[in-house]
């Protein structure tokens, strides 16, 4: 085996290296600072889970997703964490218990058995927000805000926010009485977001022509802001929930635009990711130069159902690695440069950190110098005292 | 399955609730920043490797420690890292190949298959320093600086301090011109810290009546620094490098005491913990009330060499978790509790987390209030102006 074997990573499987690392680190205190701020408490879910609890009521992405392990102590199969939502989500349904809204924040690694093309990485650092127990808009309101928030702390100055919710296609189904098999086809057909497909598949499935109406109109309504009133006419015959859903969307784009005007949604009213899970609005936030969105989030209730506590739950999630990729650049040089020895010399070392100064002291013999070890002074003795001086 | 079941989680895989997760993020800071100030840059060891690479020269130990994972991609073994060390001496060999010293740090979760009574958990959060490419004592003392004032940081106001070097077993063992057979069988004894079974392994294996007796020394040789004084007799007719190793210890000794006059070493001569692994000096550092050391750490020159450059190597690492529950006691109560809903009120709440405030804002219909959320003081509208008001 070769040296260059032995180092070459797995696929997706990264290394952060110096300046990135501590880039990545001031972003995640930045935003942890920003949830705390709006009083969401942190916590950090297992890292390794029984794999029955891991993936209890998650759907079969996520069990795709999970590394599986064997347990040597028990036998037992466990999961490594590929997505902390639904963990979180039982933290607060079983470990909390709290009455009333929670809510809580998270920034941890977790791995993924395969990288596809809307995740990056095999080895994510999620970081994330969850809001429990408030079943209203507002709620939404909130997470779509820190979502956004998130993205300007990471530098972003452009975003784009693309909104959907799964009730309507939801509701739509529940209507036309599909079998399993016909709505899997329909809801390929739309992912697809091939007409000719849709067409195909509607024609085989639904009987009623206004349902069918219905559906194919769900594959055209994407578009700004304009789309909800065509939809309101598309839909105008539709179960009420879909009218329900089309109002929530409503009240969202005004909460936006109050506190982001900059920011002009996006909506796909066809749009199905995570439909296994997602159980209202949904959405996605994207940064021009990035194929994949940098937030996604939205409303799942009931995932604690399964451990004793169905509750209201809305959140969101960033990959902090592809986060801070968004402001690159050298930091700048900052730091004291201190020779390996002299009288007195500790004392002002251990005086200027104390003052919070970055101080990197050569070690004896060492033929690197400041540059290298990105500092912008250096400790001179003069007078008979230790002083910085600009290089 | 019932509740309770689905809930339980593997043995020493543990999640971390408010407020100990914030505690945590706070230790986290404090120590990342320390390492800062003193010129130690952050890096992020991958997760995961190729099974290859991470035990490359790392021993028996750490492989059974490890989690085996299939890749799907390539079908090759990876494992989960369970040590961060060995991968960021494989860092500073292979990715970042700067010259002269290099002073590294990282904050990271780990995973072990097996918990033993020495480590704690499976699931720890390794924190630590390593710097590479100086051979003298001088780092060896910067080192064990760092870790004293990483548990000062934690809140340990009484610190036990452990020394050794490998190195005296070491030459021992090969001017005794020992089968691996008889080593295992001595260095057993030794751990075992039985004289009576260390007098028969010595009996059996080493010829010579002088090294016998040192052997037996070996044995004897734990305590204050007259340890040393002990040892120097002891050893007067052993090879040089164990006159070389007491030399270390005696200046490392005097490195501790010029910075932290509190502690008083313990020497352990027979101390073999890490022997596959270390080069050289060893420590370990204990707070009374814990069964196992906070930090350890020592020598541990070459790592890099099936990477393509053998370095010198010295570092220390920690548990997080575990140095997070050195200061335990509830937080106090620090936040702004807003109503839901109030003229004006959102630009007030908006100007308090500005400067750096907690507001938890309650949401529409919400029956737990102020108490529940940890807050202090709540919003309250006084002559048309939103104030903070002491509860």
């Amino acid at each position: 085996m070769t040296i260059a074997d032995r180092w070459l990573l797995p696929d997706g499987m990264d290394e952060v290296l110096p300046p990135q690392a501590s880039r990545m680190e001031e972003l995640r205190r930045a935003l942890l600072d920003l949830y705390h701020r709006w009083g969401y408490d942190q916590v950090m879910p297992p890292p390794v889970e029984f794999l029955d609890s891991l993936l209890t009521g998650t759907g079969t992405d996520l069990d795709l997703q999970t590394f599986k392990l064997t347990d040597q102590l028990t036998g037992r199969m466990m999961g490594v964490s590929a997505d902390v939502t639904p963990q979180v989500a039982r933290m607060d349904a079983h470990s909390m218990q709290r009455q009333g809204p929670v809510r809580l924040c998270y920034c941890t690694n977790v791995l993924r058995a395969k990288a596809d093309q809307h995740q990056g990485g095999r080895s994510p650092v999620q970081v994330g927000v969850e809001l429990f127990g408030h079943a209203g808009l507002e709620a939404d309101v909130e997470i779509l805000h820190l979502a956004l928030a998130s993205l300007v702390a990471a530098g972003a100055d452009e975003i784009h926010l693309a909104l959907g919710h799964i009730g309507i296609y939801r509701s739509l189904v529940q209507a036309a009485e599909l079998a399993t098999e016909q709505e899997r086809a329909l809801f390929e057909a739309l992912e697809l977001k091939s007409p000719g497909e849709l067409a195909a598949r509607v024609a085989e499935s639904v009987r009623d022509p206004a349902l069918a109406g219905m559906f194919m109109a769900l594959g055209r309504l994407h578009g700004g802001p304009e789309v909800l009133d065509e939809a309101r006419e598309a839909f105008a015959e539709a179960p009420a929930a879909v009218g329900a859903a089309l109002d929530q969307l409503r009240a969202l784009h005004q909460g936006v635009q109050a506190q982001h005007p900059e920011v002009e949604p996006y909506f796909d009213l066809a749009e199905l990711r995570g439909y296994q899970y997602h159980t209202g609005m949904m959405f996605a936030a994207y940064v021009p130069g990035y194929g994949q969105a940098l937030a996604k989030g939205g409303r799942y209730d009931d995932t604690g159902r399964a451990f004793g506590r169905a509750r209201p739950a809305t959140g969101c999630s960033m990959d902090l690695k592809l986060l801070a990729t968004l402001a690159l650049g050298e930091p700048a040089h900052d730091g004291v440069w201190a020779p390996a020895e002299g009288e007195g010399l500790r004392e002002a070392i251990a005086a200027l950190r104390e003052r919070g100064e970055r101080v990197v002291q050569a070690l004896p013999g060492q033929r690197t110098g400041p540059g290298e070890h990105r500092c912008n002074r250096r400790l001179e003795r003069i007078d008979g005292r230790w002083e910085p001086r600009s290089l």
